[in-house]
């Protein structure tokens, strides 16, 4: 298995390699528990072996539910100096009131600035990479925000169009796309399609090589049906669609194997066999992820001209401010970022 | 949670309880695993404490292969008398020549003879279970067996109709049951239904007491689109098809929760709530069984008036004869056998 690039940055004490510049973390929703677990993300810096970060948001939603050291900075180049001592942090607007697990308004206005602010910062280089905090979708589309998540924004303000990003996630013993996402699972048959799937599996293997700096990426494709179809007896996704994708692909010297009965690839010795699953609809990717690493799980884009990662969960409203989340997945974002960070800026 | 029937099942040394009467095993297939992995999980009974067994089928196919004792038996009663130090089996019809690997049609006739035989002992009760080894479903085909598999075969031989019987799937962690089974994803969105969902909950609750003697079992219903349906913005079968089913259950008194979002019901701490997940499609129960389980999930039939478990892998006649077979699930499917038939022997 070559996970050494995940394990190397969640696990080494002291990173090697090129120094990269500090990493942006938007602290998403203000009454969430990202300003939470971003505060003991850096705490457990040193454990974790984090490359340094900043914060951006509203001080005040950290200072709600932590009492560690916070150095307020204006420029991400201040951040590596404090960050032994303290947490950097970008102020954006003032989010109003804030109590924790009681959204409004103005917490959206302030989680979007956040945002808007460390995809400029990553964009323009000055921050190393973007890490997300969780958002609440139902207060940011009651200020108009009319992206279908924080994915789409950032890939927009990239200049991607949303259909050219994979939204991967990635465990430390499983990395996995869902081809489809957000849509309802009677829909996804009739819009798989040769072209997405040979769109996503060249975006996929271009991130493994720039991120992870694998080589050759071996991929692994899932079969739609039960035994992927048993030869079109249980469906023809298989035959009709997948098939025909993959021989693309293979023809272009993409080595990727499929479509494999879903059920039986994610077992220890199935995932030894490849870098990333390719899946054609959300729980198909995201039961076995969840399944396995639900504490450390990362949402990771591919396709972006920035590193980008969030951890895999949501704003979880009603535990927030109540020292019960579980910083376990931003850890391993922010890891991740930075180790990815470092691999783009690797002679190649 | 309660998982002790299955430990106990699996662990214990020396069974205590009722004596049960010896289970009967069906080689299956004598050209795939099956006969060697039965062998080898007798060689294996004192470490898990299996409970007399006897295997039925042609006694060639497990020399083959292996080169232990075997006691040809005419009635299995004799069994427990042998089982110390042989591994007793009643002889079927000739299978004619066998090769590991190599299936034939006087094997699949074999396979079926020893499957009826050993269904008809079970239901007469001289046997106190019924496991079934792995048979090639094509090659029984080719000889006129017009059941999609073993379980509606065994079902219609204990007089009960393959739409009552219920398909779980039994791991040390987690037993997960598909409502719909082996049908093309994208048509299981209609064939969902209230009265399938309530008949397949119901089997299941009564399943858990009889064979697991779990007084008053807790489950889980998964939901069918990404997040549950996220309130139907992400697909409507949770709004219309499930939330009444639980309802109608839950008047019933049933103990079940849900719909759960899918990618979020089987991590450890959720696992924990439940005794079993209802599923609504095949690999929505088989990724994280197999995920989690690989090489000792039992399938397991409920609504039958016999015990019956199998191990959930197939003939494998790729690695018959070659000492490659693992028989973790042969092993599992006997020891829970064992521990359900005495569960039910209990006075209830």
């Amino acid at each position: 298995m070559r996970w050494s690039t995940i394990d190397e940055g969640a696990m080494s004490p002291a990173p090697a390699g090129p120094a990269i510049a500090p990493l942006a973390v938007a602290l998403g929703d203000p009454a969430g528990i990202g300003p939470e677990i971003v505060a003991r993300a850096w705490a457990a810096r040193a454990a974790h072996g984090l490359r340094p970060f900043f914060a951006v948001g509203d001080i005040r939603s950290i200072e709600a539910v932590w009492d560690g050291p916070i150095a307020r900075i204006f420029d991400p180049a201040e951040a590596a100096t404090h960050f032994a001592d303290a947490l950097p942090l970008i102020q954006v607007e003032d989010a109003g009131p804030i109590v924790p697990g009681e959204p409004n308004m103005a917490g959206a206005r302030c989680s979007l600035d956040a945002l808007e602010l460390a995809v400029g910062l990553a964009r323009s280089g000055v921050a190393g990479g973007l890490v997300t905090g969780p958002v609440s979708k139902a207060q940011l589309y009651s200020i108009g925000f009319n992206h279908p998540g924080q994915t789409e924004f950032v890939a927009e303000r990239c200049g991607v169009s949303r259909d050219n990003v994979v939204m991967m996630l990635a465990g430390p013993t499983l990395r996995a796309v869902p081809i489809t996402t957000h849509v309802a699972l009677r829909d996804v048959a009739r819009l798989l399609s040769v072209d997405l799937i040979v769109a996503k599996a060249r975006t996929t293997e271009r991130g493994l090589i720039r991120n992870f700096g694998i080589e050759r990426p071996r991929l692994a494709m899932a079969g739609f049906n039960p035994h992927a179809g048993e030869s079109g007896a249980l469906g023809r996704e298989e035959i009709d669609i997948i098939a025909p994708a993959l021989e693309l692909l293979r023809a272009e010297g993409m080595n990727i194997i499929g479509p494999l009965a879903a059920d039986t690839m994610f077992h220890p010795r199935a995932r030894a066999e490849y870098d990333a699953a390719l899946c054609l609809y959300h729980d198909q990717a995201l039961i076995p992820l969840k399944t396995l690493h639900f504490d450390e799980g990362v949402n990771m884009t591919l396709g972006l001209p920035i590193v980008r990662t969030a951890p895999d969960h949501g704003t979880a409203f009603a535990i927030a401010g109540k020292n019960k989340a579980e910083p376990g997945a931003m850890i391993a974002a922010i890891a991740l970022a930075g180790s990815c960070a470092e691999t783009r800026c690797q002679p190649s």
